[in-house]
């Protein structure tokens, strides 16, 4: 195991009705004046800015709001919420919404307080200092809500990229399963991608002797398989919702990632499709990660037939590891497909002829230097091989 | 799924070497003159306790000492830790050793900023604040390195009780595995064991449809019953060593305990054998835990089931899970015989005739109301034939 420090300073408060806390969360974390950043429709619909408002009022806290976060958050959005932040004296950012709207309101507080473009941590610069950000979730997904990541889309160019530090660990989360069960199937199955993917990331290292993460990832994996399909077929399922729920921050605050190598090659290959075609995170997920397990596998066989085994119910077969490992791909193709999740790049909106493009973004895009590294090392040809696995 | 907080900011600092970053790691988080809270010989033998003087020196931090805290840490030397660090101005406790230095120096970091007297805390006061604590860990088992916890024995009248809240959780650790590698065997087996009993006192709930935090807790306990066995036959296995002392610390930070009840009942039970035996705690678990579910896994036969299929690899049976219970049970005591823990009373020097005593303790000490609440409710009569079944 490698060396590695943890640090997830974040207040979760979880369980029913609980964003009517969200004032006091407010006072007691230091802000007094705050955005409120957040999507569209469903959340004024819904009525939860409105209790959101009233909680801050409560507080006697004062806010600004900025809504119109988009999947897939653009860089346009950030600079317009910074600009805000500084010219009304704003000292709290509050994210209302999902994974998006928690990126961008982390670039948000970020961005604020830097002097230079908020877009050199995009490129790279560790986020060591940001207003304090507090975050009331509605989409089980991205674990941005107990995270030091944030992830922006770049509109001169259409790139996305990632950003990190402990400066933007929210300060606070509030998780209440019931604000998820409006959400329609198709959102919710690419939530419960997302959170796969998130395990799988982890799952594929190049670290031995890795058990204790490698036991919790599997586990975590174990309940989404169970749970997912539940949440699919009746979306009030509380419960459901809930396992959800702390299964996707769990996925990502990086208790069951530390002290291992990591891969995210997939996360950066179906970076490329959202940022061009503007699909679902995890509908690019659920293409992007068969195709990718199944071009990559035979860099650590034993792994992946392990995943097999453990998380997806295959018979091991110690003579014959690549068909376990191939069974078990097959098995997450046809999960991804079980919960209505696309599997090919043409249910994307994705062509064939955009492959050369995509795979030279990948390993050619802001001075990288041609190739991909993590669970394995891929060429521009890999990766362009990788795509061609999603026709 | 019930409501919860859950807030674990401990700023954890894991691997080789890690313990030569003690001083600038209390001067991070505001200490200016520290107390040093240790056990015994090993520490200073091994020049731990040098290097850690070393590390205070070089970052400027002045220090007093205070050793001898003894398994199951006596209310005795607290006192003489609160009076030292009022009369030195402390304002920073750095506890180097195990569970039992760590729980020890937070009743210290409590009691010293508090008018009463500390016990307060362990008679059921929560407690909101406290000097910061640091802890370099060498034993991995309790748990408090992540923990709000503490565990006091009082002596006068030899009991152990626990006290909690937020203001002990502190506020950085120090998990250094090679620290862990020249602990005996016995010793070794006595913190699986403690680790796996945090496992199962949250495993024994009765909180429904708690799936992701079940599956956490089955993957961290089939890490320990994969790498547990690896410290024992060999104490320098790094590897096994890391995985163990991360393992114990999610065991116990509650991360796989949120939102579900707990029981806690083999712990009280547990805590007035090594009350009145001074037994190590560990040995009292292995010896308590399968004699506790032997007696109350009616209460709940398909989740000790469960857990059997699960953690033991027994066959399910699905007409008769009654035995697959029992099966589950006796491979848990064949896994403790295995690492050398003792299963018997008599083995931890336990007598019949105090088994009266004992079950009167665990059912009306300090103004219980003659019942444990916990998994099952457990009249005076029913902890006495638990302990009988130790025999």
């Amino acid at each position: 195991m490698d060396n590695f420090t943890f640090y997830s300073p974040t207040y979760f408060v979880f369980g029913k009705e609980e964003e009517n806390q969200a004032g006091k969360l407010v006072r007691r974390f230091g802000g007094s004046k705050v955005l409120i950043h957040y999507g569209g429709g469903s959340v004024v619909r819904s009525g939860l800015l409105d209790r959101v408002r009233k909680s801050l009022e409560e507080a006697g806290i004062a806010s600004v709001e900025l809504g119109g976060v988009r999947p897939n958050p653009r860089s346009g959005l950030v600079y317009q919420g910074i600009e805000l932040c500084r010219k009304e004296k704003v000292d709290f950012v509050l994210a209302v919404g999902g994974g998006s709207v928690i990126d961008s309101a982390k670039a948000i507080a970020a961005g604020t307080i830097y002097e230079g473009d908020f877009w050199d941590f995009y490129m790279g610069k560790t986020i060591e200092k940001a207003l304090p950000i507090g975050t009331i979730l509605t989409i089980a997904a991205a674990g941005s809500e107990g995270s030091g990541d944030s992830v922006i889309t770049n509109e001169n160019g259409m790139f996305k990229r990632g950003a990190t530090g402990e400066g933007i660990r929210p300060s606070f989360s509030i998780l209440n399963p019931q604000l998820t069960t409006t959400l329609p199937p198709f959102q919710t199955a690419c939530g419960i991608t997302d959170i796969m993917a998130h395990l799988m990331e982890r799952y594929l290292t190049n670290t031995k002797d890795v058990v204790t993460t490698d036991r919790m990832i599997e586990g975590l994996m174990l309940a989404m398989i169970e749970e997912g399909p539940k949440a699919i077929k009746d979306p009030l399922d509380y419960e459901a919702r809930a396992n959800i729920m702390w299964a996707g921050m769990m996925a990502h605050n990086n208790s069951c990632g530390v002290g291992r190598s990591q891969d995210w090659n997939s996360h950066d290959i179906e970076h490329e499709l959202s940022a061009l075609y503007d699909c679902a995170h995890g509908a690019g997920l659920a293409v992007t990660f068969p195709a990718y397990l199944g071009y990559v596998y035979r860099h650590d066989t034993d792994r992946i037939a392990q995943l097999a085994v453990r998380v997806w119910g295959c018979k091991d077969d110690p003579k014959n590891r690549e068909k376990v490992a191939l069974e078990g791909i097959e098995k997450l193709r046809a999960f991804s497909r079980s919960i209505g999740m696309p599997v090919t790049l043409g249910e994307l909106g994705g062509r064939e002829e955009d492959i050369p493009k995509l795979a030279h973004t990948c390993c050619y895009g802001d001075g990288r230097d041609g190739f991909m590294h993590g669970f394995a090392k891929l060429s521009e040809e890999d990766v362009a091989n990788i795509y061609r696995r999603m026709l």
